[in-house]
């Protein structure tokens, strides 16, 4: 297997480091450290900070495992609290301290870092599309609630779950996203009742 | 009037300063340039950045008018709009790009920060405990849904809220406050038809 190049280990080490310390806390030198590269090697690749942040951010929204929302063996709701499910059992390999990279990266979002802000803005609407598709397959079989428009549910539950991950972070312990179940998932099947 | 004294100057700097730029990207030299002191003033008050923000996140917490929340000439769920949209209105004043100081700190949170780590935990239960009282004086009245714990809605709220100021500082509009108004509000008052 070829030995991953200087830019890889570079990108591999921001993927940690931005999650570990955030964006701002996390220095040039804090990366190539990680990394093990020269710290002149990183202006090679990267003329920013800001433009490395954004192919970490794409990176890791490859890592949150969407195709399960696609997995039509299981029905929209399964795929749905499979698919929170198995971002809070990568939350727990970190003793629940490092929250979520979008999230920690949104709430860090100035002015100053436009081009990462519209990269966040990007990447929650591409997940929003996810989560809405599968909510209108529920919907269209009559497994979720029709009251409310899937695409805002959609946006909210992707909201919710973000807010319930900060306060997870500060917490340190799964309380927050056990809330998170227990109180969303009633309001999505609840159609049965209306 | 009294003059505010240099601490005054430096703490209300400091929740500029923080809620506009972050806890990490935010300099002491920042925080005394806003203030107009000497730089060496700082440390006659604050042994470091961290305690200094303690002070700030304790004001900020008096600051969200959440005696609304005890105001018994509202029914409770208008209650909690009112403390939900006066949190809105400030936003709103800022072009909905700052976010809450709360959530902007508590993802930026990690093993380096252990007491601003702790005073955010001790502020988000403080505020969950008000919400709870809220959600139980509807809950006896029987306008607000009792199929949920009350402790537990209070968390999933204020969390939930959390989120979305998170995607509204993304997303720069009140959308995500909206989607929260829209979805989170029916869950509280369906208990009509259950």
């Amino acid at each position: 297997m070829a030995k991953p190049s200087v830019r890889d280990k570079i990108v591999d080490a921001a993927l940690e480091r931005f999650h570990t310390l955030g964006f701002s806390a996390c220095s040039v030198q804090d990366i190539v450290d990680t990394a093990g590269v020269p710290k002149g090697s990183f202006y090679n690749y990267f003329k920013a900070k800001e433009l490395l942040a954004l192919e970490v951010l794409s990176i890791y929204g490859q890592d949150c495992n969407r195709e399960i929302l696609n997995d039509i063996t299981l029905a929209p709701i399964a795929r749905l609290r499979a698919h929170f499910e198995y971002m809070a059992a990568y939350y727990a390999e970190f003793g629940y301290e490092k929250g979520c990279l979008i999230g920690n990266l949104a709430a860090e979002m100035t002015d100053n870092t436009p081009l990462l802000r519209q990269a966040i803005k990007k990447a929650l609407e591409k997940w929003t599309a996810a989560v809405t598709a599968t909510l209108r397959e529920g919907q269209a079989d009559g497994s979720i609630t029709t009251r409310l428009d899937a695409e805002k549910v959609a946006r909210f539950l992707i909201n919710s779950w973000e807010g319930a991950v900060v306060r997870m972070k500060i917490a340190c312990c799964r309380q927050p996203l056990d809330d998170f179940f227990a109180v969303a998932f009633p309001l999505l099947s609840r159609s049965m009742a209306e």
